[in-house]
């Protein structure tokens, strides 16, 4: 790998995978929005159509933003590195603050209807995704932004951190294909079998997070797009130091 | 890491993590069986009980033995680098064989009762996780079990292989959750929102997947819990030096 001046240059492929992965995450939500938007009569905050808040706010904020906070790392290569965990924190805060209007839709719009809540597999995984989003950021924020964690116990968690974030955003992935299907099934019913276009849309829909939660999966693993240490970091702040500890199996 | 006469002791957490992961395997398979028991009439190859066959196999193949194939380099930590190799293989082997008995058992089903083919995200997602993992099978055959391909091939698609072998997995979690939630829906309809003990079951089914293919995850990735470099293979084939050149940044 190139390095300049302490500038190691991107690995060539990256900044390819990157666009494709917006233009996937893009794509989602803009289909997501035509899918609202031809088949279940747009989008309002008061009445029936308040529902339809619900799976735009959360692919916006738990799908796409929050691919794109994970994301920050890789892109932001030779940034100083307290930038970049800001803005994957604040990355985080929008995705969150997005997600909760997405949730207050939903309860909202089943208090005004008389529907239960939380009884559907949906449902069950949505709240688990959102508990364990909402404590991987408080958790976070104090060993990563707030300045008093130790460096060793950031060095420690950090493997816990990357992995949690992964997994907890492979949930959202998944908690989305649910609750599609879900919305689904409950209208078109046996007439989702003669292929309606909602349905093929909506199936298409699906197969787009699919493809956007493995293409961030995908940049976010690969070894060698891993962001490098820096020189002018590693002589100013011990902090980096500590914190990249953790990837090295030898380290343990 | 303690290290004695060339082998590495495994690391001490992994045996529970390891012994979790087949607890909650096992758990998801008893209750696939009690859910299609209890609620569904058992399991038939002829008439409408066929159907019950296709989740039973899919989970025990594409979930649990999938699942399983993937950790034996965790839990093979010393054996001969070949036998754990012939081992993954084969239970993909079984893993699949399982799996297109489950396929043939849902179209068989649906030809018999005249229901439509291939309309649902569910079944969308199935066929692309089922071709992909039959390729993933017989392109790591010809790279890593046929004899003839090169040194440098072999750790130019390793890690694209245990990508996509993780990838396939989690899809085909997603996919069980897919099809659960479809089989629900059909069935139970409206009956879904209050609480049916089928419905809460089966959402603690759903968990229970979410639960093992995060626990498989978290073990397939916790770095210091790779499979050690032994000084016996070391010696004796070439094919494992180039087998894990691909996991370090540094020799690309």
């Amino acid at each position: 790998m190139e390095s300049r001046a302490g500038l190691a240059a991107a690995p060539r492929a990256l900044p390819y995978y990157v666009a494709f992965s917006q233009l996937l995450g893009l794509t989602v939500v803009a289909t997501t929005g035509a899918w609202l938007g031809l088949y279940r009569g747009g989008i309002a905050w008061e009445g029936a159509l308040q529902f339809n808040a619900h799976p735009l706010c959360m692919v916006i904020g738990l799908i796409f933003l929050q691919g794109d906070a994970l994301l920050v790392y890789r892109v932001f290569r030779n940034e100083a590195r307290r930038t970049t965990k800001v803005l994957h924190g604040l990355l985080h805060v929008f995705a969150f603050i997005i997600a909760l209007v997405g949730m207050v839709a939903v309860f909202d719009y089943h208090r005004e209807q008389g529907y239960a809540d939380l009884y559907s597999l949906h449902s069950w995984c949505g709240v688990l995704g959102f508990v364990l989003y909402f404590v991987q950021w408080l958790v976070g924020f104090s060993f990563f932004l707030f300045p008093g964690a130790a460096f060793s116990l950031r060095s420690r968690y950090r493997p816990q951190h990357i992995f949690f974030g992964a997994a907890i955003f492979l949930l959202s992935v998944g908690t989305a294909l649910l609750g599609l299907k879900e919305a689904l099934l409950f209208k078109l019913g046996a007439k989702y079998s003669t292929f309606e276009a909602e349905g093929v849309l909506a199936n298409v829909l699906g197969l787009l997070l699919v493809g956007f939660g493995g293409t961030v999966l995908y940049i976010l693993t690969r070894p060698d797009w891993k962001r490098p240490p820096q020189a002018e970091e590693q002589a100013l702040s011990m902090d980096f130091k500590t914190l990249t500890e953790g990837d090295s199996p030898s380290s343990q």
